[in-house]
């Protein structure tokens, strides 16, 4: 059974979280960047890193796991290549920061390299790739973090189900933007096939014996998209942010080190400018004939709409910004009873 | 039924390939590099990438896809991103040259990133992020070509099985190497099925009109991996390699332009220089912990193997440098039929 949802109005919903955000004691610049993240995976259906994780992230402050008031340090280790050591900020505003920095560098450089380590959940990848392509540039995002998928053969959960996502700037449409994970299901798709009791498909997830299972009550976590690609991927992820940002978290995890399970992420944010290569219209018109190209093939079924990565998130943002957001009662209740807590009115619905 | 194959020696194939290519008019140099290339994959068990392809290498000179005398340029077009244009070169000579002139990038800025356009069928993506590594750097390889893969819910071959390569020198250990189609299934795969009569897994391919099927003698094309995953990082990577560099592949073959079904590839290779970050050795060793982590975890079953990515391809390769390279019939007679037609001796056979 799906649970019960009422919208909301997506910017109320913003104010409500800086708000709220700012009652918990989490600084004004802060809180509006965590904020905008959020309502950015809301409006484009992403829900599971909207705000639903409001409430996580007042947990992960209070345990400090997240840190309210990190000292955020840059380091220019070369031309084209910096690392920021975001002291356990939250990863919106760890990650915005490297977005921005690695626009600067692509200017002059060409391209730019940021390493971001130290940060905390940090949300939709997508929000930082449309942010770079809104800035002209041409964008890659790998992040890794706590080990929650299956691996080839291995019985415990060894690697994380650690995104890819690259976006580019298109000329008068929004721009490509592919957010993926490299795991087959998401965790919290399989928590719905367990909410209405339905099976899994097949190879998606693994027991916690490391089986395959159709069972979602007996699902505990995902297999890696296509076996060793999707573990190889995530496996390639923290090598090249945790382990090169001297910050490992897979192998301490797997070395049962003190410490080694507090919450962290780190990640490596790219950027290449098109302006390098001439006339950056050109190039804009040139990424939209591709997408139109691929809009336009023949589709195996009349009915079907063939999409390229951001349609679906970009339709459904268009949707709800103009009816609401619909979040499930569980997420209202929580919201409710947080700004309750702080003598706060809680977010209207318009349902 | 399995083709008859038979070993030749490791060292002696190269050899052969460098004299047979010297003697269909490859300049040396040119011959050396696509030997090395041709012969690393086929040492590794990537034969589809060995050197069965020296014979479609000479019909791809002959047609004049591939060039025997190219005008490699380089453009330097900022401090760390240069575009090489290859002059249709084989991919081994343009690739190879990207990878050193990369390396020179990323010691001084850092990061450097190379587009590699105009080039064609450049073989087995892991020699290149292999060669990274081997001088000490984080490399990256995307490359794209013809569609010659499924999209979800498209008719026709829209998008390439464009591979995705990442290597990291370890300590003590060969390095992490991946190297991932974006394919569910290899097309060399499938026709080892349809040879054998054997079904294919579920959705693993689609006919001619798109539509998942299981029969080998009916799969014209295999699907993304998962879905709207692969295909967009096929995507991806045309936009980031074909499309960047002003020479895109995908949207004038939909467009049925004239020359759009000319052979060509584009790739981009980023390297990152971890002696940026600091004491390499500590990165190596760190990166060599992590791999032994996963390596050492528990088995599912306990005659299992827990490998990452290159562990299979080294082991293949000790075994083949020793033993020598088992070469279908097909190969064989088709490399001697080449070398008869140049009054060559063919490659000796070790059974």
């Amino acid at each position: 059974m799906a649970p019960t949802k009422k919208r909301v109005d997506s910017g109320e919903l913003k104010t409500f979280v800086i708000d709220l955000l700012s009652a918990y004691d989490v600084n004004i610049d802060h809180a509006k960047t965590m904020a905008d993240v959020f309502c950015w995976a809301n409006l484009r259906g992403v829900d599971s890193h909207g705000v639903a994780r409001v409430a996580r992230y007042i947990e992960l402050f209070d345990k400090g796991d997240a840190n309210r008031t990190p000292v955020i340090v840059d380091h220019a280790l070369r031309p084209a290549l910096n690392m920021i050591d975001a002291d356990f900020a939250p990863g919106a505003v760890a990650m915005t920061r490297g977005v921005d920095l690695v626009v600067d560098l692509a200017k002059t450089q060409g391209v730019g390299w940021v390493q971001v380590k130290n940060t905390v959940h940090a949300g939709a990848m997508g929000y930082y790739v449309e942010r770079l392509a809104n800035a002209g540039m041409v964008g890659i995002v790998m992040l890794a973090g706590m080990p929650n998928m299956a691996y080839p053969g291995a019985r415990p959960a060894a690697v994380a189900t650690s995104p890819f996502a690259v976006g580019v700037p298109a000329k008068d449409s929004a721009p490509f933007l592919l957010d993926m994970a490299t795991a087959t299901i998401a965790l919290g798709k399989i928590k719905q096939y367990k909410i209405r009791g339905e099976a899994l498909p097949d190879n998606a997830a693994v027991t916690a014996d490391g089986v395959p299972t159709t069972d979602a009550s007996l699902a505990k976590m995902p297999l890696p998209l296509g076996g060793m690609k999707g573990a190889g991927m995530s496996l390639a992820f923290e090598l090249l942010t945790s382990v090169l940002s001297g910050v490992p978290v897979v192998s301490p995890i797997h070395a049962k080190a003190d410490g080694a399970k507090r919450h962290r992420q780190n990640a490596v944010i790219i950027a290449v400018d098109p302006a390098a290569f001439g006339d950056t219209e050109a190039f804009q018109m040139a990424v939209t004939e591709t997408l139109n190209s691929i809009r336009g093939l023949t589709p195996v079924s009349p009915d079907e709409t063939i999409g390229v990565p951001g349609d679906r998130g970009g339709a459904i943002a268009k949707t709800r910004a103009n009816t609401g957001i619909p979040l499930p009662e569980a997420t209202l209740n929580e919201l409710a009873s947080l700004a309750e807590a702080k003598g706060m009115n809680t977010i209207k619905t318009l349902d």
